[in-house]
């Protein structure tokens, strides 16, 4: 009885110590699974009609964020708190991403930083409030970003030391916007970049809407000036979170536009701070209906910021539900972290197109049912 | 589109190439999931009165390695075919292993290898015949010793394909004795080392049936003689099993004396054949309570061979079933991979002690239930 293996000490070593010490750290399943956080946040900028088409109505967009929190929290229910909004065509993304946290048994944390309804009981409250209309330039209180920073810091903090990575998701209606707002103000040009929730990426109206939000910002104003005048509360969450866990895990920022946005905001704040920033641990990822929407540049904003990003080839064409079939013709691409979910699918269970296509099915097949 | 992320085909890589496929590398789950192979045998050395506690009478013992194979491979069942015989105290550990087969989903192949009762349909064939008593010195014929051979060496190369490691476990009544027997036909000192289904090990009845069987053997016969006059089908072929995926993969061989017998005689084969030993890739692995077993020396018997053991500290002083408790009064101790299985719970999912008898305590209350 020479002693314990030093790594998993339920194991004893009779004989051979360093045979039998290499040969159980060889056969060890290195704890790799990672835990998937969804920052929840609202800017009035989703008042606007027409800004996005999660949600049909200015109430519908009140609703959006709360709706795929509950849903990625609870899955398929007899009734719901608040219901996914009707689509004009397409299913959520969050079933994509339920199917997943449901396939892949990740533990979930969702964050409320934000919301302009009350959240549920297991949502976990940031101390946040919804953003203001980016045209305002008075997006946020310097005050509320201070605190949310904060919060996120020290969330990346604890659960950076609970997890060997995290996949950190949002849901912003209206987010698109304030991501071209923010990559503008940190002097990244975005314009005819950022992907949208509509078929056709509704460019000219964001534009228009940034383009008031940034009058307000004096030239050369620090990430967090800049983030209050035209940002939401996810971006400040998000950031810092990101950076913070990224000083020793790996972080899948999972999400399009947006997440692109944070990454470029977190690297802004590294700078200015002078914190430390590890680019080798931070992707982004998404999906292929978001690469390949013809009607944004999502690749090109990714090479503008030096971000990586990588997304899921998901194909949906031999889905049996037409809802989900709609995402090949380019209708919802993206949300709630959906292309992370699927990208942890191919990481973690080495899932290929019919497994997920199988396993997304499945929930829909429920969904469809009721049940 | 930069492409795919080698790795992991179905992840694109759109921008950040390098950072990315790292990144991915980095975040993906190994496939450590090893198989777990059973193979049953038997030698008419079971049927000498008192030999084996694994079965109450001769005709018990027939049944014994059937009963236990059919327990891995369905479970708890309103009926059997083969029964679990009764035992004189204490639970099978066949119920060990089938609750960490169930706990942790390993695939499982269970081999007969030579039995003397029909196999049931799930059991594969390897074309073998039950050996003689070694009293006999004509345990197998060299033909069915070199078929059994040849039948584990192709198993080996096949799984060895599909799995990165194996858990290679056994059932053969009075397979203590045959490990004695081939400890000692290959020049290794092993009277008073080996284990025992008994409380109290027979060494003397073991040692002197031992010296039956060595005393028709050859002075300096080649491993295939001495198993061929004193062995049984199982070492054949979990040694040519072992041997040829450890040319690729890990192997955990589950057991005790028997395992180190195998080992011992796997390399003398690697030896005599001239085929390529890779001892970093083999360990024998099994219980605390066999270790502590101080009525024999599997130790002193490891060291002898220079074989790696490495065993479970799993403790049954807290579970809720007497029969469980019993393994820390010194009855049954190990048996059709129980420690192997509990070693892979460490290994894979970081289980402890407590997690451990949870998860036996759960299908014995089943057991006990009859459901």
């Amino acid at each position: 009885m020479v002693g314990n293996c030093q790594s998993v000490p339920m194991i004893g070593v009779a004989t051979g110590a360093a045979i039998a010490g290499a040969w159980s750290d060889r056969h060890r399943q290195p704890p790799t699974f990672p835990a998937l956080v969804c920052v929840l946040g609202f800017t009035e900028t989703a008042l606007i009609p027409g800004i996005s088409a999660a949600g049909q109505t200015p109430s519908d967009r009140q609703i959006t964020a709360l709706a795929d929190g509950e849903f990625l929290l609870r899955g398929i229910q007899p009734q719901y708190h608040y219901a996914l909004p009707p689509l004009t065509a397409g299913a959520s993304p969050a079933l994509i991403s339920r199917a997943l946290i449901e396939a892949l048994a990740l533990p979930l944390y969702v964050f409320d930083a934000g919301l302009p309804l009350p959240r549920l009981p297991e949502m976990i409250d940031l101390g946040g409030t919804p953003a203001r209309c980016l045209t305002t330039g008075q997006a946020m209180t310097p005050q509320m970003v201070a605190h949310l920073w904060e919060q996120g810091w020290s969330w990346g903090a604890k659960l950076s030391s609970q997890y060997p990575w995290l996949i950190i998701a949002e849901c912003v209606v209206g987010g698109t916007t304030t991501a071209l707002a923010l990559c503008e103000s940190l002097g990244i040009p975005a314009r005819d970049c950022v992907g949208s929730s509509h078929r056709q990426s509704n460019h000219t109206q964001k534009w228009s809407l940034v383009q008031k939000g940034l009058a307000h910002l004096p030239p050369q104003a620090d990430p967090f000036t800049c983030v209050a005048a035209i940002g939401d509360p996810m971006q400040v969450v998000v950031a810092a979170m990101a950076l913070r866990a990224s000083q020793t895990c790996g972080v899948l920022l999972a999400g399009g536009s947006q997440m692109i946005a944070v990454y470029a905001f977190g690297r802004a704040i590294a700078q200015w701070r002078q914190l430390p920033w590890r680019p080798e641990q931070i992707v982004v990822g998404t999906t292929r209906w978001l690469i390949e929407d013809q009607t944004a540049q999502i690749h090109r904003l990714a090479e503008r910021v030096q971000c990586p990003l990588i997304y899921t080839q998901l194909d949906f064409s031999l889905s049996r539900h037409p809802a989900l079939r709609a995402y090949e013709q380019g209708f919802v691409k993206e949300g709630v972290g959906a292309g992370g979910c699927a990208i942890a699918g191919h990481l973690l269970a080495g899932w290929r197109n019919s497994e997920m296509v199988d396993i997304v099915d499945r929930l829909a097949d429920r969904w469809a049912k009721g049940m």
